[in-house]
């Protein structure tokens, strides 16, 4: 499996560079060594327009910018996802698992994989293991664990999302619900092993983020854990911000900075999420009677949890930093806010909102280094649509005589600017929020003008950064 | 009232004429005359990335693109609303109302007001109406009534949308509840009248649409209804495609092909909208238990009621023929795809994609229109986003043995495609939907390119398009 996969890299890397053998030609009849390009991708999971905008209502105020705004270029990215099949049919809400795989390999693929097609188990090169393998260094950025969905697509390849660590390779369960497994991507099964062992067997040169407890498991077929395994391979394990800061240059870096998903920014004031409306008892009787008490009106606070762990910035500006250390050729990095997607799926927008803010500030990073190094690609996107939407706190139809409130949840937060910002959640009545199927922003810097047209499919954005890394 | 607005419509006429002057002298200095130049502002009322995404996947397959998606600019716009006081806060969901006062005036204003200032009736000069002083030709086109809030704003000055005719200047009610009036603005007060009547003494070219009931009403302080003022005034006064098709080029045109609304293109199977899941009595017991009936599945139809009326696509095609005639200035022009947000409301997912699907149509003839006027600026967008999401018709928690689905309403369209496209709503328990708070898509033609930067606030669009029209 693996062998067919370096295959895979080395044809891809092959036809590649016969189709672009005159423009290499023409670049090298110059005596002075290519510039070195890198590539920037920040990925807002679930940072839809509705996301974005409640994010800017609060951060900023709704006449001002978010640093998002500012970029030259803004398009639209459609996602794509089908069923298990080999050509499966079209599938139009999709996961971050897939959706990643389109941006890291140019897929599309169904729910749930990772970097692998579907109905077939086929491993799908991906844009870093390319990028690595034409000498540019690599690395992932999360502030989800490093194992979860988006930035796994970027390193491993393996059937189920959820196989994150060598005891979820035979079944995933919760709850002592089996939700899934991974046996045909066993070490034993001659296959690669869960995700967290993939990684710590991977060629990438910096892996940050959260799920240190799936590096604290036996490793498949070893005498120690995943993280030993990691370690043994070449990579720094880090484990504190403290020790992120005196990493070495000279190893790879692993850093979990924490045992799953990073704690977020910000929380609802006493920890409060959105809830449902209360109606008087008259409106049970019918719902155009009586009255209905809303969810009372709450502040965002910071999260007390958010402490002692590395910011999503700080993150990124170390993995820059290692990544730009005496390195001619150039770098891909990946860097993903994961949880504006997983506090709107438990109907927090506070703790999104904190997300989209800590987002910001890695484009700031990113922005800052491209001004010291002029090739940088830098993309903004996110991998799907998210619930949660922006509605009004008085109702449009205030003038009718009826009660009128969301069959959901809805959290009434009080802006900085004094107003009512309503986010409703309403499309599942389950424990989670689903997804939604929206098209997705997509953003770049000056480099990306005339790369990005209005529109694209999302698998399209692997073509892009593949071109613009001459690979 | 008029007056002040007439001196206000000079006054800004004069200032931009002083700022421009020397860009002007260079322009003149040529000695061919300037060429013509004409603004097409498409309005998708409600058309949000979840309206297009829909739409795309019902019409073309979410593997292909919609004619908007091969715009060469997209950017977002975000909406601005305040409470109706002088200097108000600010509110994070819109009306069609104030949201086509920005983008027709410039100016942030409050739900429900026509191109009026918030807490101080001050009559904001519009596009149209600085455009037509300045010797372009005018025309507004809109699937809803013409005098519905979306082309109201762009000629009319009001407090309240829903003063569409005479009848409703004292009071508008719907079943018996008072919603609001316009008494400050009737003739006998010496106000300009309802919005039908302040058209009937417009000076724009060419106005298209539905809404003849209100054209049936005595006008005020006259003898006769707001239609004949009309016809009196200069007007062709039509009622049906034939009679479009026949109207003179020699006078100015109000058609109105239906009472209200024009009928849309597409309804869900036997007119059949989104319907609330049934839960099983042991799910009625605990939402963990039992079972739940989603509505089956359903395509889209052709509607029957779209028939002997002319397309948004015809209307667009008639008003650009009659605007072009003999006009060596140029024009601007709004069409309006109203239903976009009619059908939403209602929770018509087939509603909605047929009048996106019109939209498309009209941005062809706009585009064709282009090809032969080079200097033809193309600007798409939305007022305001709306209620419908695209939510997953399996479930992303379909692992697990619960049964998960929407507290709101859902339709189950299956698409050409094969495949089922799921639409939620649930923002409301009303008979209506709210609007949602996220900024919208803008598009535009190659005109455009360096003159929409990728993120606007609304009301910039009006600066843009006055600039454009060097006005």
């Amino acid at each position: 499996m693996k062998t067919l996969l370096l295959i895979s890299i080395a044809a891809a890397l092959a036809t590649s560079s016969i189709a672009r053998s005159n423009q290499n030609i023409a670049a090298s009849s110059s005596l002075t060594p290519p510039e070195p390009r890198h590539v920037i991708l920040i990925i807002g999971d679930g940072m839809d327009e509705q996301q974005i905008t409640i994010a800017r209502n609060y951060l900023k105020g709704a006449r001002k910018k978010l640093l998002l705004d500012e970029m030259p270029v803004r398009a639209a990215a459609g996602i794509l996802t089908i069923t298990d099949n080999v050509d499966g049919k079209m599938v139009y809400v999709a996961d971050s698992a897939n959706t990643a795989t389109s941006m890291a390999t140019g897929e599309v693929t169904s729910r749930g994989r990772i970097a692998t097609s579907a109905g077939s188990d086929r491993a799908l090169p991906t844009i870093a293991e390319l990028a690595k393998a034409a000498g540019y260094k690599t690395g992932i950025v999360s502030s989800a664990s490093v194992t979860d969905a988006t930035p796994a697509a970027f390193m491993a390849h393996i059937n189920y999302r959820l196989c994150e660590n060598p005891s979820q390779m035979a079944a995933v369960t919760y709850s002592d619900i089996v939700l899934g497994n991974c046996t045909r991507y066993m070490k034993s099964a001659g296959g690669p092993g869960s995700i967290a062992q993939q990684l710590a067997n991977s060629q990438v040169d910096v892996i940050l983020g959260g799920g240190r407890k799936h590096f604290e498991v036996d490793a498949e077929a070893e005498k120690l854990t995943t993280g030993e395994l990691a370690r043994r391979n070449g990579f720094s394990w880090v484990n504190s911000l403290q020790q992120l800061q005196q990493a070495p240059y000279t190893k790879r870096l692993l850093g979990t900075f924490s045992s799953s998903t990073l704690p977020v920014r910000l929380r609802g004031e006493n920890n409060r999420l959105a809830e449902t409306p209360t109606p008087s008892l008259l409106n049970r009787v019918h719902r155009y009677l009586g009255d209905v008490t809303l969810p009372s009106p709450m502040v965002c606070e910071p999260n007390p949890d958010f402490t002692n762990i590395p910011t999503l910035k700080q993150m990124t500006d170390t993995a820059i930093a290692h990544l730009a250390k005496d390195n001619d050729r150039g770098f891909f990095l990946m860097v993903e806010s994961a949880s504006i997607d997983k506090q709107s799926h438990e109907r927090k927008p506070c703790g999104s909102i904190g997300e989209v803010q800590q987002l910001n500030e890695v484009l700031a990073s990113a922005l800052a280094f491209a001004k010291l190094r002029p090739r940088t690609l830098i993309l903004v996107t996110a991998d799907h649509a998210q619930a949660a939407q922006l509605i009004p706190d008085e109702s449009l139809f205030s003038a009718y005589p009826i009660p009128t409130y969301t069959p959901g949840y809805v959290a009434r937060i009080v802006t900085p600017q004094g107003s009512i910002l309503a986010v409703n959640y309403a499309t599942s009545n389950f424990i989670m929020e689903e997804h939604t199927g929206a098209a997705v922003p997509l953003y770049s810097n000056a480099e990306g003008v005339g790369l990005i047209p209005a529109f694209i499919h999302q698998p399209e954005l692997f073509g892009i950064m593949k071109d613009y890394l001459e690979l």
